[in-house]
């Protein structure tokens, strides 16, 4: 599959999911590339449709693009709940267990998933995977002591990297903390790994999103089609 | 007791406690009114005695100090392991659990403690207790969607306060996060504590200190005493 064609997987799913959206929704929108075109089409509709809708944004990228579009964005300690979370992911397996985080945005988009009464991701068919891990998995850490955390992740054989920018000096995420990716191929036991991860001091969060959604949005060259959770 | 009293016996645990740095050590120093008492004797040591050792700091304030009377400060990502720390207390029981974090540092003394070989908290009496949890615990939370995690600990019936400066406005901790306290009154569980709180999604570090510390030393007006955690 060539980058062009991709990105035609990844906007058939964002044009599908922003079907979703109805007036007074308050609507959570994720990060990266195939929300960007969520958040396009949004912008369309909110502009030539009159659509109105208000939307929680799970990082600054996100929220400067659909301010762009002149889309009602409030801060998410502003609202009570959220009615429907849209976002990417970078693997998603058949027991709906996924990896996010390649954006870096992976904590504000947990939180919004977290605080989100309806889920759904939007992919290009090469996410949806037997087994997730090829995807190097994001951990989110403090600064403070990072080189410690890592030596710990590379002891257990998480194999990890520091995620770098093109700069060469390490990544910062909304939060202004530093990621670190583990390069584990494949993830057997994904919850044994998340409750490991999670307990380890200096580790924010991880990108590990369980059981949390309840429909994927999956965009391939025969049209959307729609894998539904039934264990939510 | 009144306020003389307990600063008393707070500089004496710290002046005993000072003796366990040595030539060549790299040692952790904590936070707060009883580690002040051990920075300024370990600096009239630098300065009087020639004591030469490294410190690693938890907090913006203790480097301040220590480097004041000449201490050599490093970072924690400089050093490869940490021989001995020495924080203070807001609470310990008898099996060694603790609460700190009353002093807002809670997340840099976990992560310095866990890369500790050993550690001693210094603390007078009257923070040692029959059961943890009359001292608000501290936990430590993203700025963003804290309400949301506020919200799920007050309906976890954790009586949560938002912790505020003089001005009102939310004391951010040295990571630039929230504090939320906890009026439990008691803790009769504080493994199961811990597992619950560090599973929010939101919460990034707590300030129960389970079964880690070495050994206390409790300033008392008949002298300090030493007691020593028999599973470490």
């Amino acid at each position: 599959m060539d980058k062009a064609q991709q990105d035609a997987m990844k906007k058939e799913a964002g044009i599908e999911a922003a079907k979703l959206i109805t007036d007074g929704m308050i609507a959570g929108l994720g990060t990266g590339s195939t929300v960007r075109f969520l958040v396009d089409e949004l912008g369309r509709r909110v502009q030539e449709e009159g659509l109105d809708f208000t939307g929680v944004t799970t990082s600054r990228r996100t929220q400067e693009q659909a301010e762009g579009y002149g889309i009602k964005i409030v801060n998410i300690d502003d609202v009570d709940h959220i009615d429907l979370t849209i976002d990417g992911a970078d693997e998603v397996d058949a027991n709906f267990n996924g990896i996010k985080g390649g954006g870096a945005a992976l904590l504000w988009e947990k939180i919004v998933a977290v605080n989100s009464n309806k889920i759904v991701w939007i992919v290009d068919e090469s996410k949806v995977v037997d087994v997730i891990g090829k995807f190097p998995l994001p951990v989110e850490v403090i600064p403070f002591g990072w080189s410690h955390v890592f030596k710990r992740l590379d002891e257990r054989g998480y194999k990890p990297v520091l995620r770098l920018d093109a700069e060469g000096k390490p990544v910062r995420t909304d939060e202004n903390n530093y990621v670190i990716d583990l390069h584990l191929e494949r993830i057997d036991d994904p919850q044994a790994l998340a409750e490991d991860l999670i307990n380890i001091v200096g580790v924010v969060e991880h990108g590990l999103f369980l059981n949390m959604v309840n429909e994927v949005i999956v965009g391939s060259p025969d049209g959307p089609r729609v894998l539904t959770n039934p264990n939510k």
